[in-house]
């Protein structure tokens, strides 16, 4: 064996990422960062536990499991061991498989958040990413009305914390509240429950095409009378108050037995979540959503900004009869929702509601003289240990020059300390973004104190 | 369209995952969270900024980057637009080829950390994972020792908070420090300088085949002379505590500039971090490990528990040259290394340092009279407002199949509310591990107290 052969020049690789695929920055990580630590501080405050699946599954896991869409859109391959595998879509099917593998050592009631990257090849015209980061949270082995309810709670304390501003105002929301069952009574007093797919498709299109286009929809794909189907709207888009509606809902399903269950478990979430605390208009009863996946059969969530509607829903879910009945026996009920992240970030964008920094610390202390690099790691060190971040810069260079990369950076405070500070036992401590500085005692305590005093005032 | 057809039975998929890949439940899950916490923590107060890359790339960006193994390991494919593309198999790959990318955002020097999983097609039976779990910190744009020392300290921080028992104590480590340009001065004192790779491959089997095996090997793949290998081999070989081993160092070395450069950078490293207040003894210099990578040029580190050597280094890095040469011709010198998790966490399981338990938060509060219902969702969240995370079962059923339920995921407390207790305005506080029981209050602020004292004694 010789030494290695060297290319005298090798030619260069552009660096570049694929079509709908994305770098994160620091600035936007950041922030990011924040966001995912504030939704898992309330799962978690609700007893959800995290889990983990792999990316790739074997492809039979994740075919036919999703839509036509999902099974075109889906990054498959054989690995090199001849499996067909494919890459998770959504964290859904990935937790079904899970909950069935593992069902023996779980036990039921099982309350899981996942939070995790999912891929698509969608058109990446429609501004989609191919890689986007999905935040589920379910409780699967229950029917109990208490995990919808929480259900609703979940989505409100996350959303009351989105604002990451340091002076946060209140960011308004509202979150939509239906239940299939409202619908689906209503098809079962107009014998039309067999239909209630393409009923639903027909219904999903209601803003965009009108109610005469939506009734003759329904009478070509789900077999219905011009009068059925104009019941069927009647009941999707009855309009009023909370109190109203629910009110409305009950006179019209009367006969439905089902209808009436969908009805009174809208109640039971509107009045639970009002004693416990939460302003009621957060709440608002809306019998057109329908979600388009087929798997929901009783309570429904979609959630808007109220300053950003047009963003869409920005935390979906609801309730559903068998998380896994393509992989077990075992009935497993369970409600649950998905916080779409990276479109509320967009929204959060937006709406100015982030604060963009390019560092996770506050402190800034540069190598401003090289006799002194010890003195700096260990002040650096100390102030660590008192909860302060410091980032030290790593070699000497003119003030000036370093300064500027902490402004570019976003550090609030530098510490200056040249052999003259350092003689009188005192730093220069800049704030950068105030434009002041102050000297203060070479006291690891007090320095400490002040900046974190700052930083909290 | 006729309404969807329903297959009378559906054929079970068997719910299973792919050799090699891992499933995280909940009891493995939460401190698996926890340690990843301490750790982004650590990397968070010296300054380092996440960042996050694609899963996936374009091929050539990964071909040809770490050895032949990683390219034969490599899980690629063609996307259904025909483009080749792979999954990352590390995060150094990625990180070059980001940093060439967005260099003129970032600004040099550029500190980033990235948690992140790689996949690589390795053979399971050796107990590797597949997927795995790789936590890096880097920083790049400077070739100053403060850097190396940081890193240095980055690793000991880590070290230190990895035992995730409450009543945890001191987990032993020791970091292994080399320079490469110790050897490679002693190559270029030899004239062998460009014999390196061959001969840093030898010198790595030493543990394994011996000295007169490793020279034999020298002679066949470095063009060494029996008596350049010896030489070679006494360097590395060169034992005794951090200060005799300097010195003696210094002396072999005393005609290599590039060797006693190395020498100086190692004693830069122990002196400022003993200076900064880390015991002298979590430091050992070891001029055998070489890293089998080519592309470090300065500093190595290695980390091993000193009660569990055999696990192998858990943390491993060091300086290099030119990160991204492959992609840019702006030269990005730098120096980080990376935290092996998984191996860590298995470490930690072995040695007994993890504490299981399949529950985020420490309060059950059982649904024992349904008609209290309400009582309950109010009672959790006016718990959760105070800081105590709160489970809330979701459905009634016999107190002691609850109680079960709750032992069974390791609950510390479960908060016992029935019509008697309602009636006198207080609830039965049960400790579930210690197994004794008290009654409190039924005042927020009261109970939320009594717990959070509970678990912080």
């Amino acid at each position: 064996m010789s030494s290695q052969d060297k290319t005298p020049k090798k030619k260069l690789i552009e660096p570049r990422t694929l079509k709908g695929f994305r770098d994160f920055l620091p600035e936007t990580m950041i922030p990011r960062e924040q966001l995912i630590a504030r939704v898992v501080d309330v799962y978690r405050s609700y007893g959800y536990s995290p889990i983990d699946t792999p990316v790739l599954e074997y492809l039979e896991i994740l075919t036919g499991k999703g839509s036509d869409e999902t099974d075109k859109q889906l990054y498959r391959f054989q690995d090199s061991g001849g499996r067909d595998v494919g890459m998770r879509f959504d964290l859904t099917v990935p937790f079904a498989r899970f909950a069935a593998q593992h069902n023996a050592e779980l036990g039921l009631p099982f309350k899981r958040y996942h939070l995790a990257k999912v891929w698509r090849g969608e058109n990446t015209q429609a501004g989609r990413y191919r890689e986007f980061m999905q935040c589920d949270f379910d409780v699967i082995g229950t029917t109990g009305i208490v995990s919808d309810l929480e259900t609703a709670m979940v989505i409100n304390d996350i959303m009351e914390r989105v604002d990451l501003r340091s002076d946060a105002s209140f960011t308004k929301f509202q979150i939509h509240v239906n239940s299939r069952k409202i619908l689906n009574g209503a098809l079962e007093k107009l014998n039309l429950s067999e239909y209630s797919t393409p009923v639903l498709r027909a219904l999903d299109k209601l803003a965009k095409i009108g109610a005469d286009a939506v009734v003759e929809e329904m009478q070509k794909t789900a077999n219905a009378s011009e009068e059925q189907a104009r019941a069927i709207l009647q009941i999707a888009s009855v309009q009023g108050n909370n109190d109203q509606i629910l009110a409305n809902l009950e006179t019209q399903l009367k006969d439905s037995q089902l209808g009436l269950e969908g009805v009174s478990e809208l109640r039971q979430i509107l009045d639970a979540t009002k004693t416990a605390g939460i302003p009621a208009e957060r709440f608002a009863i809306d019998v057109s959503i329908a979600r388009g996946l087929d798997y929901y059969t009783g309570t429904i969530f979609e959630t808007f900004l109220t300053e950003f509607p047009q963003l869409g829903s920005v935390c979906s879910g609801g309730r559903y009869d068998n998380l896994a009945e393509l992989f077990t026996k075992q009935k497993m009920p369970g409600v649950g929702a998905s916080l779409g992240l990276d479109r509320l970030f967009a929204g959060l964008e937006e709406l100015g509601m982030l604060e963009k920094t390019a560092t996770p610390v506050s402190v800034f202390i540069p190598l401003f003289d090289e006799a002194l690099t010890t003195q700096y790691v260990v002040l650096a060190r100390q102030l660590r240990e008192r909860g302060v971040g410091v980032e030290l810069y790593p070699e000497p260079k003119k003030l000036g020059a370093q300064l500027k990369y902490a402004d570019k950076k976003g550090f609030r405070f530098a510490i200056v300390l040249g052999s003259e500070e350092a003689e009188q036992g005192k730093v220069n401590l800049k704030d950068l973004q105030k434009g002041d500085q102050t000297d203060v005692a070479l006291d690891y305590d007090t320095l400490a104190d002040t900046i974190l005093n700052a930083l909290n005032s």
